[in-house]
């Protein structure tokens, strides 16, 4: 577990240095705040979606998020056309399926792009019992079960695709084929600001640009973000004063705050 | 009077009990301010604008909003078909006529979706007035008529339609076709900020989607919405904290400090 | 040097008096940010993109933004529709040309649009040597050249359009066929949040939305930017904080603050 946050410390200090270049195919509602969070935490967003330029920026980019919580025809083409890309160019990329299972385009488009292997996959517990086909009992965005309940179809969805498997909730979970780490942190708060999860799928992007492993780079985010909110979340007397806070905090939070406040436990 | 605060009061607890969920088709300058809003209110948002998801997810939300801010030919398309699945579910909508008036592709649809009796109309008073087809003397998205100067044609168009008009303004007014409240409430940093009067229309979307009244949803998202702009105004040196605050309030804000500051009166 | 100075507080006291309707036609990432500084600063934005509504809208507002940052074929056809109105109605417009020569649809675009000849064109040195053909060295939407290597460059693309070029940097260069100002304010905290260059675009709209001279209203959108970055930055934790103190600071910012802080240089 000590070497796990080690190499989180690593990743950061890496994102800071290198400020990876994050391709960003994501949803309308949550557009500037994900551009806020990867800039303060020290990663450069770039929202390309022409569907000829989004091909043509895959390449070019250090990691591509696709996040599907406002998909369009066009958006779609768009995605299309710039997975093939960074795939072939050995970028890593992560998938984010919002409210897959609560609507029927989306579900299909999720499935299809599992063919192309994410690199890393983020959800709720909603989103990722969908996508192995469980009911997902989810409610637009929102999930409607525990995080928890989530890691055994994580564990089967991983085997599948290969994936890395996030699972966001008051507990995350980053889970392979063979293990399953937990992230204690964050709160409540979070839940009351639109975007937190998205920008969190943008942030997994980031590390896994800098850092070859998904497992350290889906945690990294995991903590780095979940660590910033508890700090942020602390004498806010609202989510308008919380979600600027949790800005500040992924500017400044460092290695040494981590390894106190972070509340790591591997599961399997 | 002191029924419909009662009453108002009431509403905002089945908010927070029930959390609805507010299916937004809005602008794309005010999305993610709209979510905050709802989130910070105690409402689910849910922006699903694929024209065939998004006739599937109207009939799962509690509510729908359609403002016609930035309107497109493929939002339009949603609009289309989403509204009579809302309609013949049984689930209450709001149309936010935005800038109707000023520019003509949105003014002939709003015409057109009058027909599908909107639970209830939200608009400035130039907006209302062009509903009517009197001149509106828009300027854009702003309104520069009074928004008493619309309570007569707010009447006229309750009674053509069967809809709650909602005008907004220094003074908002919840009119049907025989009567009237006025709330006295708000503070002129309101206009200093993007997609105040298109986040009240989402609010009160969100009350309409627990509440069987639309005059006292509508008088309870107004209160609640002039309310919290009062508090938050009180020493924001500008507006950016003023938005930060406007959030912090409409989180905390409880029916006792409804019952102190408002300031109801019935017109009509 | 004073007298510029003293014609752009004339132009912010006009600014404020009139409050020009700007039509902004700009990327998804920033449209509530870009509403927001424009309101704080006094202007009204309007954000009209339906092809036929923004032709029709473009004669009506005081001046027209321009924003390439996440082009698409709709956005393009609102663009072909609305410069041309605008430029027929006499109206002054600004080009922002975010990200080209990063990726190739909106380089070509570009191009297309100078033969309409902007009044200003406002972009990072990459993008300002890329519309002269040099290589832009940029990435995505950063630059990675410093504003003052492109100042030559400038001269040759004002020579060639007629427009005022307006370079911006940590030190903001406005240039013309024979003259170039620098305005040495500002801080780095503004490249740590997003759309702080496009809403600089857009406060240079309004401004030539109220001011016949190009360079004045270049240089006024400059100056005011950069004093209220600064003072907004002085005493931030992080971005956060900073981005919502910006706000603030444009909404209070006055003349008398502009003499005591601007820094303005004659170049040539």
């Amino acid at each position: 577990m000590d070497d796990l946050l080690e190499n989180i410390i690593r990743a950061l200090d890496a994102l800071r240095a290198r400020s990876p270049l994050v391709h960003c195919l994501t949803n309308e509602v949550v557009k500037q705040f994900t551009a806020n969070v990867l800039l303060a935490a020290g990663a450069a967003p770039a929202m390309v979606e022409h569907a000829e330029e989004a091909g043509e920026f895959a390449s070019v980019a250090d990691a591509l998020l696709v996040n599907l919580g406002t998909l369009s025809e066009v958006q779609m083409q768009a995605i299309l056309n710039a997975v093939p890309v960074a795939v072939k160019a050995g970028k890593p990329w992560v998938l984010d399926p919002v409210a897959v299972g609560a609507v029927g385009v989306r579900t299909r488009f999720a499935y299809e792009l599992l063919e192309q292997r994410p690199t890393i996959i983020r959800g709720n517990a909603s989103e990722i019992l969908a996508l192995t086909g469980a009911s997902g009992r989810g409610r637009g965005v929102d999930s409607l079960a525990e995080s928890a309940d989530a890691v055994e179809a994580a564990q089967l969805l991983a085997t599948d695709t290969g994936s890395v498997v996030f699972v966001t909730g008051a507990t995350d979970y980053i889970v392979t084929d063979s293990s399953a780490v937990a992230v204690h942190n964050g709160d409540p708060m979070l839940t009351r600001i639109t975007g937190s999860g998205c920008a969190l799928g943008a942030l997994t992007a980031a590390f896994i640009g800098v850092c070859d492993f998904p497992v350290v780079a889906a945690t990294a985010a995991s903590l780095m973000f979940s660590v910033a909110g508890e700090l942020a979340a602390a004498g806010s007397p609202g989510p308008g004063t919380f979600a600027v806070r949790l800005l500040d905090q992924l500017y400044s939070l460092d290695g040494a705050v981590l390894k106190v406040r972070g509340r790591l436990q591997t599961i399997v």
